[in-house]
C-alpha cells in the first residue's frame, strides 16, 4: 500500500462549558487527503484545493504535523529512508469554526501512521497533530485535533504530558451546525475573553462540566442537555455572531440538548436526541438565521465515533 | 417502627479539583442518631452527647433539616399529627472539615423519611438536608450532605433546582484521613480565597475535574491520580494547615493516588487505591505530622456506597 484517501472529519470544540478541553466529532462534513509513499524523502505538499494555504511543508498545518511524526525517534527505532507527497482537498471553509486546520493536522499523521503500518496509538497521533495545529492557531491545543483523530467526544484533561480521554457518543446524539459565511477573527474571539474569571462561575462551569461528563457515561440525555451551559465564554463572545441568541433559542425551543457556540466561531451547533429532532431544530435555526441575510450553510451529523479514516 | 438508630457518615469534600461540587461517603467514621416517632406534634431534640450544640430545633443542624421535610407539602397530601424526637451522639469533631454538621442534617431527615415509609426519595432528602446545613454554615451547600445522604461519590452539577449526581465508587478506593485538632474557622478558610481566577487556571481545573468523573466511571485509577489537582483553592489554603505539604508528599511518594485538604481543612485527606496502599500511606502521614506536636487522629476508610443508614 503505496497510496491511501483519508477522510478528516469536521469537529466542534468547547461544546459550552468545556472550554478549551472538550470536542466532538462530526460525520459527512471533512476534507478529503491523499498521501502517498514516494522514494524522495521528506515531506511535501503536492496539492491544494478548495482553499488558498500555503504549500510549504513548514507552513502547513499538514506539513508540520507530519514532520513532528517523522522527526520523533520512535519509530520503531527504524530510520525513515523514504519521503510522502500529500494532496489536500478542503471541504472544511478555513475560520468556519470547526476544526479546519485541526482536519489537514490530523489526516496527515493518521495517512503517513497508516502508510507506516502504524507504527504509533491514535492518542499519539494527537500529539503531532497538535504540532500542526499551532501553525494556525499560535499555540498547542488538542481540543479539535483529539476528536479529528480518535472520534466521539474527547476530553483534554491537560497538558504536560497531553492527557486526552476518548468517550464514546451515546447513539442517538445528532448535532446541527449552522455556519454564517462572515469572519471572526480569532485574535478577536480571544481579546474579548477577560483573562480573570469569577470563581462563582468556574464552579458553575465546572459543575456542568462534570455534569456533561457524567451524561456521556451514563447516556443521560436530560443530564446532557442541563449541562450544556456557558456562563463564561459564550457571553463575552455572542455578540460576534450575528442572531446568536435567536439562533439558539429557536433550537432550544425545538427541543434541542443544548446549543452555543462552536470553537471560536461563527458556526453555532446544537445538540439533539434523534434526527426527527435535528431535523426541526435544523430548520428551525435556518429560518432564525435567514432575516440577517447573511449566507450560511447547516449541517445535521450523527456524532462520528471512528474519527479519520481511510476511504 | 416508632424507633430507629441511624449511621451518618463522615464525608470529605471538594476532592481537589471539585471544589463545591464533589464529595464522597466514608465508612467507619461517623455519628449515631437515634429517631423517635412521638404522639406529640413538631421535632425536638431531647439529647446530645459527644458535642456542645444547641438543643432548640431551630438552631440546630438536625433539627432544621428535620423541619425543612415535615413542612414539605408534598409528603403525599397527608397531615402529620405526631412527631418526632431526635437524639444526636456526635463521633465526628465539628470543625474538622469531615461534614460533621452535614452528618447531623442527613441522619436527622434520613431517620425521618424512614419512620414516615419512605416518601421521598434520597435525592429529594438531600435537598432538605441542605437547609439544616446552611444553619452551620450561613449558605446551602450540599457537597456534603449529598455523599453523606447518597453515599459513594457525589457531583452537585448545579443548584435552583438542585442536581446531584451519584457516582459509584471503584471497588478498590480506600480514603485516608488526618485530623490535626486545630480550628481552622470557616471565615478564615473562606477569607483567603480570592473571588476571582485565572481563565487558565479554571480551565485547568475543570478539565481535571472532568478528568476525575470519567476516571471513576470507567474505574481508571491512574486517570483519578492525574486528576487530583488543585490549582485553585488549594495553593491559598494550604498555609492554614501545618505541614500540609509535608503530608501530602509523602502520601503521594508512599503511592496515594492523589491528596489534598479535606473540605475546608484542617482535615488532609489521601485517596489510595487498596487497602495495603491505604495502610503505608496513613503511616507516613502519621509520621509526618508527628513533628507538629499538634495532636491528631487518622482514618482509613473505603468509600461508602450506601450512605446513612439504619443499624
Amino acid at each position: 500500500m503505496n497510496e491511501i484517501k483519508i477522510f478528516c472529519p469536521a469537529t466542534i470544540a468547547n461544546l459550552n462549558c468545556g472550554f478549551d478541553v472538550m470536542g466532538l466529532c462530526l460525520e459527512g462534513i471533512g476534507d478529503e487527503m491523499i498521501i502517498r509513499k514516494v522514494a524522495e524523502k521528506g515531506i511535501r505538499i503536492t496539492k491544494i484545493t478548495g482553499a488558498d494555504l500555503p504549500l510549504e511543508t513548514e507552513k502547513n498545518v499538514a506539513g508540520v504535523a507530519a514532520l513532528a511524526l517523522l522527526n520523533s525517534n520512535a519509530i520503531n527505532g527504524v530510520a525513515i529512508d523514504f519521503g510522502f507527497e500529500i494532496e489536500i482537498h478542503k471541504k472544511i471553509k478555513a475560520g468556519s469554526g470547526i476544526g479546519s486546520s485541526s482536519a489537514s493536522a490530523a489526516g496527515a499523521v493518521f495517512g503517513i501512521n497508516e502508510l507506516l503500518g502504524r507504527p504509533f496509538t491514535k492518542h499519539q497521533l494527537v500529539d503531532f497533530a497538535m504540532k500542526g495545529e499551532a501553525v494556525a492557531s499560535g499555540c498547542e491545543h488538542a481540543d479539535n485535533v483529539a476528536p479529528c483523530v480518535l472520534g466521539g467526544f474527547t476530553l483534554v484533561r491537560g497538558y504536560n504530558p497531553l492527557d486526552v480521554i476518548k468517550i464514546e457518543s451515546p447513539s442517538e446524539i445528532y448535532a446541527v451546525v449552522l455556519h454564517p459565511h462572515i469572519e471572526v477573527k480569532t485574535s478577536d474571539s480571544r481579546a474579548v475573553l477577560s483573562p480573570t474569571v469569577t470563581l462563582k462561575n468556574a464552579i458553575t462551569q465546572w459543575g456542568n462540566l462534570g455534569g456533561l461528563i457524567a451524561g456521556l457515561y451514563t447516556k443521560d440525555y436530560g443530564l446532557i442537555g442541563r449541562s450544556l451551559n456557558d456562563v463564561i465564554v459564550e457571553p463575552a463572545r455572542k455578540h460576534l455572531i450575528p442572531n446568536f441568541d435567536k439562533v439558539k433559542n429557536v433550537a432550544l425551543q425545538n427541543g434541542a440538548l443544548g446549543a452555543g457556540i462552536s470553537g471560536a466561531g461563527p458556526s453555532i451547533f446544537a445538540l439533539c436526541k434523534g434526527e426527527t429532532v435535528a431535523n426541526t431544530v435544523a430548520k428551525s435555526m435556518s429560518d432564525a438565521y435567514a432575516d440577517t441575510k447573511i449566507p450560511f450553510d447547516i449541517h445535521i451529523s450523527k456524532v462520528n465515533d471512528e474519527g479519520t479514516k481511510i476511504i
